[in-house]
């Protein structure tokens, strides 16, 4: 069942986009968040982040047609005070809402150097660094967080009561990519650890806790059981402070109101935050970018430790896997294709060519 | 050699004040330079962080007597455009311009709902939880990083080029304590790991690297080892933004331009990264303060895991430990009462009182 050369599993990146969009506008979503969605999701599967590509499609096509994502939604910005916004996302896909309001507050903090955008009413945005990615891409600091359904214990609970809750943040650079960190706050995400069952491989022994809160790697456990939290208490406190700067602060659900698993027909309610920071407004962008050059040069120019052989910056591993990407055709899982052939033959779209 | 009652270990916080405020302005510390240090680190021994505590004052004395910090800085903000604003700390302790950075950033959130203020030519700050907590006093949510002396490695690598680096977060509750987090970016704090040494008690052995970058549990190659990021490259990248947010950013120096001990004549020209966020600019406070203690309720009501009793929410145990502190005085370390001891000798100011 292992197919270590991946024959057979790649694809152009715009058969990929044409694809994703034919389908989600056959299952009725509107053309302009068919657009944001796609970027969103081919975007991870370029960087080789499966868990948050086109194997979403599943999830988003069934609540497109169930009621669960508004199809059509119309984000409004209902507060705009000062270098503030919120915006409610019409229970529409996240990315729609997410774009705007990263946009939206990147020219915001253009005029006050700092600003911050809300985000409530809304369902899953695909990766955090997606957004902290389009302020790097404008000369400035993104952050962005998302609470998600509650899958982690508090740190000596066993009740899940947050989110993997993502993490992203992207500086500027002038170089070929921005230095950029895209974490969940669990050990590994939740989308590395069903990856990895469904490759066969092992799973380490801290990166799952079962339903009482002890550590697993029983298969069967791990399915059922829980992520670990990254440092442990460390971990569990960052979660929580994304899950009240992303539900709590928003006005959107948090905690254990948000459930994994909803049914199709209902919305997720989930909330995102964004901020974004002008670096013109504490110094000339061409002594900034020179600096962040000084210091990419310092990471990489460290002795190597045993067992590597180079050192990557943050954000590196990705852009790398970028270009492989671009140049062989974006890999996908044998799971994702088979969840793409199912989508295929359902809406009557037909599957991108393989190679 | 161990203590286990702690028994002559504790003394009055406010002997402890007043001894450290006759101590510094002794030294030289101007007072009202002395008054935000000695708040900054009886503040931390009322939290049991002895790392970042009066056991600071021998690191104090002897760069205000050397020349590596200015007594009396004339902190200034350099500039000050919309929501953002840059200070110029003077080479003074790291306390006396953050204060009045963060102050400056609570203020201004209040008008334009979130502010950012950054801080070049510093030394050593403390802890940063106590300028997070500055704006949640104030019903704001605060955020304080720093960058500090380089001792850890970039992932995949063994030569030391960027700090601990760390990072609070603190959010205001209406009830008595914060929702607050406060964490270095390596696995143990380092100060933990000296004062685990110092108690004679084993290293765990995902806490230090060696020299080469190999997991050492040995003391002698701990002393002179890094201690391993949080979560390995995940904790690599968060503290790289810590670092490109306080000193790349600001105008301080960052990465391996920062020495751990640089001699008592020359300054650390660290830097520090605050940020304030109005909760009113998202909803009515009262809404928000119903919204965190239903959350902070969600995390308490957690069924528990095995070996534990209770679930704490981040911040809850630095609370009770300064109720304790209040109640049964301050415990310091016996190396802190050692250092207090010489110092008290060496200036001719007396001991506190313990018991």
């Amino acid at each position: 069942m292992t197919d270590p050369q991946g024959k057979g599993r790649r694809a152009r990146a715009e058969d990929l986009r044409d694809f994703a969009t034919h389908l989600l506008e056959r299952a009725g979503l509107g053309p302009s968040a068919t657009r944001r969605v796609v970027d969103n999701l081919l975007d991870a599967d370029l960087r080789g982040v499966s868990s948050h590509g086109l194997s979403f499609l599943d999830f988003l096509v069934g609540r497109v047609q169930k009621g669960g994502v508004n199809p059509r939604p119309d984000v409004r910005v209902v507060s705009d005070r000062g270098a503030v916004l919120l915006l409610d996302a019409d229970r529409g896909p996240g990315q729609v809402a997410s774009h705007r309001a990263m946009s939206l507050a990147c020219a915001r903090a253009r005029e006050s150097g700092v600003a911050a955008a809300g985000v409530f009413r809304s369902n899953h945005f695909g990766t955090a660094g997606y957004y902290a990615r389009m302020a790097a891409d404008q000369g400035l600091i993104g952050l962005a967080v998302s609470n998600t359904g509650a899958c982690m214990a508090p740190w000596g609970g066993s009740t899940p009561t947050y989110g993997t809750n993502p993490l992203a943040i992207a500086v500027p650079t002038g170089a070929e990519f921005p230095v950029m960190i895209d974490i969940a706050l669990s050990r590994a995400a939740w989308g590395k650890i069903m990856v990895t069952l469904l490759r066969g491989e092992p799973i380490p022994d801290d990166w799952v806790l079962d339903r009482k809160g002890v550590p697993t790697t029983d298969p069967v456990e791990v399915v059922r059981g829980m992520p670990a939290p990254m440092g442990n208490h460390k971990g569990y406190g960052l979660a929580v402070m994304v899950d009240i700067l992303s539900g709590v602060l928003t006005g959107a659900l948090f905690g254990r109101h948000i459930t994994t698993h909803p049914p199709e027909e209902e919305p997720q309610d989930t909330g995102h935050f964004f901020l974004a920071l002008s670096v013109e407004h504490f110094m000339e962008p061409e002594t900034f970018l020179g600096r962040v050059q000084d210091y990419v040069g310092q990471l990489k120019s460290s002795e190597l430790a045993p067992g590597f052989d180079e050192v990557l910056v943050p954000g590196e591993p990705d852009w790398r896997m970028v270009q492989k990407s671009l140049r062989e055709g974006v890999r996908l899982e044998a799971a994702t294709w088979k969840t793409l052939e199912r989508l295929s033959a359902e809406l009557g779209v037909p599957c991108p060519e393989r190679f």
